[in-house]
């Protein structure tokens, strides 16, 4: 299978190079044949080539099985002037393979809890994934800037809501069968439309899954007073950022939570969550697990390697069984190293 | 000093009820003549007039001193075809007295922890401001529908963004003097013109008052992770609905939050952040604890009684000191009732 890797900036190099360890050794283990073809994308694509999704970067994704990124962005081009941005190399690149559905699980590791601001006895059972809308809604939408004013448009069509919310349909299936769809239906038109739009998919193509609506503004607080009754949500692109990032804090860290970029073709995009925390990058700082939890939902979804995937979750389950933790988990001051996390992944794999 | 009621729909009713009775003890206590005038606003407007806002109510609030307010909306008006919607009341009536910032504070109250789903270490001496923007973006922009697709337009002038930044600049004078601006700059237009505005006027003309910019993915989780670390926050509109819902759980319940509206005129708009809540309408259930709050930032905010003001939230204190909570606050099944809590608030007064 073809890998593009696409570390971008700050930890990104860091941590996609541990996630390639991980799956360069899986491919070992079982016997599978990787080839890895590193691509530039985001601030180190502009430093080099002006452009934050160079086409080589593109056309060498296109030609993948499998795309995982590390992040992009940092203080080196945030100029609020500048005309080229790194995250336009993530949208783009999002966009150009059609990767609608963005699976965003969270499920805290018992040894982990620790790390959350939130009660344990809150956490315990909690198992959700969200799927987040992720080539549409505002992030897509006309921009204008004028001297006294700016605007964005969030638009949404039928097909783009009713081909999510079916996706976050067959996954519910396959768990407990329960969807909450998010919106802020007594405000946005757009939300009246998606609101519409999955009733409609889910009575009339699925029968068994149940389906609730929730109001965004609801939702931020549910999912802190009871975690647990969630199973699969699905929302709108600006959301979804929002509400995974207030749910990376269920896992105790942001750097623990993987994602998976799906669309109807055969190439998925797999990065963390998190973003490319430039203060800590190249100090061997960074916490690989999220990168390597998503080099294992690549392992699932773009190769059909079911159980090379859950080996890799076993092995990154068993180093926080064993407290392998960096500083974003660990106590003030304390922690291990990226690369001493990986190697205790590493080791768990054998 | 003239206050306009509007109960709306739910439990509005009954905790405006509640801050009716709070404000007339403290009318009396200090000698001040409050005349209360009743309106019809939301639901309850729809079904006697047809309209969400009716002029009648619209021209009492632009005569008042200023307006409490319970909530809107409910089952009963939420059919996706309606052409009405009680919230477009509560819309219509913050747009057309101008009341640009929304400020809900929340301060976590010693007694109140246990329901918070946050660990209580995170919560000691957390008092926080947010202040929203009320009267633009998304909320107001042009709204499509057509067959296949909706859209909504999100809209900043940089004097809208100005005056709100303005505002939370003089309030976090009086407080720690320190700002956090909440944007998503490196995805929206909007955003990235709210930045460069918060920053100037920050610079030109509040120097002393240090600044910080924060995305609002973020944001959603520093909230929970840092809760301490903020002083005010100020956002947009739609951020700021769900930062705050989320900023709600620190203080363990919607059902202790309050807010007040104010633009450039002398009338405010005072409400509770939570909703109708209709499942427990009409049961003598509901906390009125957010609504009597927020009748407190009435005295402060549009009568500039703040020692009445200090009266009212000291009285609201002592009654959670002396473990007065209704079923939101307190363990599965107990609580006392509305009509309890208020009355443990008045005795408080004394
Ligand atoms: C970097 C940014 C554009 C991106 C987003 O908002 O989608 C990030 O926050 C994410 O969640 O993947
Ligand atoms: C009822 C709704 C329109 C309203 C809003 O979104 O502003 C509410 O959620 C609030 O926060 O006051």
């Amino acid at each position: 299978a073809e890998i593009v890797v696409l570390p971008g900036d700050g930890i990104g190099p860091e941590v996609t190079a541990a996630a390639v360890q991980v799956l360069a050794a899986v491919g070992q283990r079982y016997g599978h044949a990787f080839r890895f073809e590193e691509k530039l994308i985001g601030g180190a694509a502009i430093d080099a080539t002006g452009e934050p999704l160079p086409m080589d970067t593109l056309a060498a994704a296109q030609r993948a099985d499998a795309v995982l990124l590390g992040a992009v962005g940092g203080p080196k081009w945030s100029d609020p002037k500048a005309k080229v941005r790194p995250e336009q190399g993530l949208l783009a690149i999002r966009k150009a393979l059609g990767l609608y559905a963005n699976l965003r699980p969270v499920k805290p590791h018992p040894a982990a809890l620790g790390a959350s601001p939130i009660k344990p006895h809150l956490l315990t059972g909690v198992d959700l994934l969200v799927v987040r809308e992720l080539t549409g809604g505002i992030y897509f939408g006309q921009k204008q800037r004028r001297a006294d004013a700016a605007s964005d448009l969030c638009e949404y069509t039928v097909t783009e809501i009713e081909r999510v919310v079916r996706r976050a349909c067959v996954l519910a299936g396959g768990r407990r069968g329960h969807v909450t769809s998010v919106d802020k239906a007594n405000v946005l038109e757009t939300s009246r439309l998606w609101r519409e739009v999955a009733t409609r998919v889910v009575r009339d193509e699925f029968p068994d899954i149940t389906l609730e609506h929730q109001l965004v503004d609801s939702m931020a607080m549910h999912l802190l007073a009871k975690p647990r009754e969630y199973d699969v949500i699905v929302t709108e692109n600006m959301f979804g950022d929002i509400l995974t990032d207030e749910a990376s804090m269920l896992a105790g860290s942001l750097g623990l939570l993987p994602s998976a970029s799906l669309g109807e073709g055969r190439v998925g995009l797999y990065e963390p969550i998190h973003g490319s925390a430039p203060d800590i990058a190249g100090r061997d700082i960074a916490n690989p697990y999220a990168t390597i939890l998503s080099a294992a939902m690549l392992l699932r979804h773009s190769l059909g390697l079911e159980s090379e995937a859950r080996c890799v979750e076993k092995a990154v389950d068993g180093a926080l069984d064993h407290a392998v933790f960096t500083s974003d988990l660990a106590p003030a001051g304390r922690g291990v190293g990226t690369r001493a996390a990986t190697a205790a992944v590493l080791e768990q794999l054998q």
